[in-house]
């Protein structure tokens, strides 16, 4: 099917996730077309037309093609007329979107990317241990991100930009979610976090665990695995 | 004077800089507040009070205090009602803006930065030679983040997002200017990188050197000192 729009993107990726829950949970029609990172799709002559930066996720909107799923989230909002708390037009509340998704790049994004990789792709792809001074480290840049989210961003307020939900949130909890494909909830000792994070959950509804599912099934392949090694 | 709305910026900070042409050459009026790096001024107990992240620029607009260089960007073209062309209303162009922008964060800043902090910052504050491997690695980073800007974003327009300046040219400008303060032109075999860049200059006039002079100070510092290590 033609659909509305096309969403290229690797549900294991997690700004693919924020974009697949925004156009589900918003009830936008699209048509999500499968990019596996892992068989190198992303790679390929096609692909690489599309985006020869060869990157996912890219919104294919009647001939308008757009990378980057921050400037893909903001489009949507406009685009397709979703309600203003995702990207409010208030040009203060929405400074406070684009202030959140600027510190994202060099925050939240790496820090728990990081975590992910070097605990669960790099052995994967290596067949090595874990580096474990390498991951002490991630998880240390990750700790300090996870204070500045909550001593800033939900200083006084329910959601990282105010009192409801905007596109911030699911860029944010997207990348928190990563690390649990090593079975390891980065927010285990935080209820401030874990709380906001129940509240993402409410807001998007099923959305949330359909675009996870992908994660889920890494999870519990990783938790089938190192239980066999402990045998 | 109070001003209608203050700067808090060190002008050898890329992203200051960015800030700061947009408001001289849009003739918005502002308080431009010097906040010394170099003094550890972005460490004081009033400035933490401002930006718990201790990061310049940061923006306070009757009483609205707004950090990272693209919210203010964008903020202040809404505020101000600056030229449409600084950050278009049209959905697809201002996606092509924010497309720039998002990019921006993990490839032109990290990698240009790298330069001048390698060859020119480090040097100077351990007071030990430049890490040559490490400096070179750093160029062939900021190489490829050249081609794509020629290959992808300049590609068939004069500006990076169009036909047309936009806050993506200034945050993109400045970066690439930083390494002239260790007397390095990075542009330099790259024509066509070299006549956007004198469109930016030409775009916004006296803006551009202004808020650059003292970079310049940097580098002619830089080539005395050099000159001297040569005799």
């Amino acid at each position: 099917p033609a659909g509305r729009g096309s969403l290229y993107a690797d549900l294991l990726s997690q700004p693919c996730r924020a974009v697949r829950i925004l156009l589900q949970c918003t009830g936008t029609p699209h048509t999500l077309r499968s990019v596996a990172l892992r068989k190198g799709e992303h790679l390929s002559p096609d692909f690489s037309k599309l985006n020869p930066m060869n990157k996912v996720p890219v919104l294919v909107d009647d001939g308008f093609v757009l990378t980057e799923s921050d400037a893909i989230l903001k489009y949507l909002v406009a685009r397709c007329g979703l309600a203003d708390h995702w990207f409010p037009s208030d040009p203060q509340r929405r400074a406070r979107v684009d202030e959140y998704t600027a510190w994202h790049h060099t925050n939240t994004r790496p820090h728990a990317a990081k975590v992910f990789i070097l605990q669960v792709l790099v052995p994967a792809q290596t067949r090595s241990p874990v580096d474990g001074p390498a991951l002490d480290r991630a998880l240390s840049d990750l700790n300090r991100t996870l204070d500045h989210l909550e001593s800033m961003f939900l200083r006084r307020q329910a959601f990282l930009c105010g009192t409801d939900i905007s596109i911030a949130d699911l860029l944010c909890v997207c990348e928190l979610m990563q690390p649990l494909g090593g079975d390891r909830d980065v927010l285990e000792s935080r209820p401030q976090l874990q709380r906001w994070r129940s509240r993402v959950q409410s807001a998007v509804g099923p959305a949330f665990d359909h675009a996870h599912s992908v994660l889920y099934s890494v999870r519990d392949r990783y938790k089938a695995k190192t239980s066999r090694a402990r045998l």
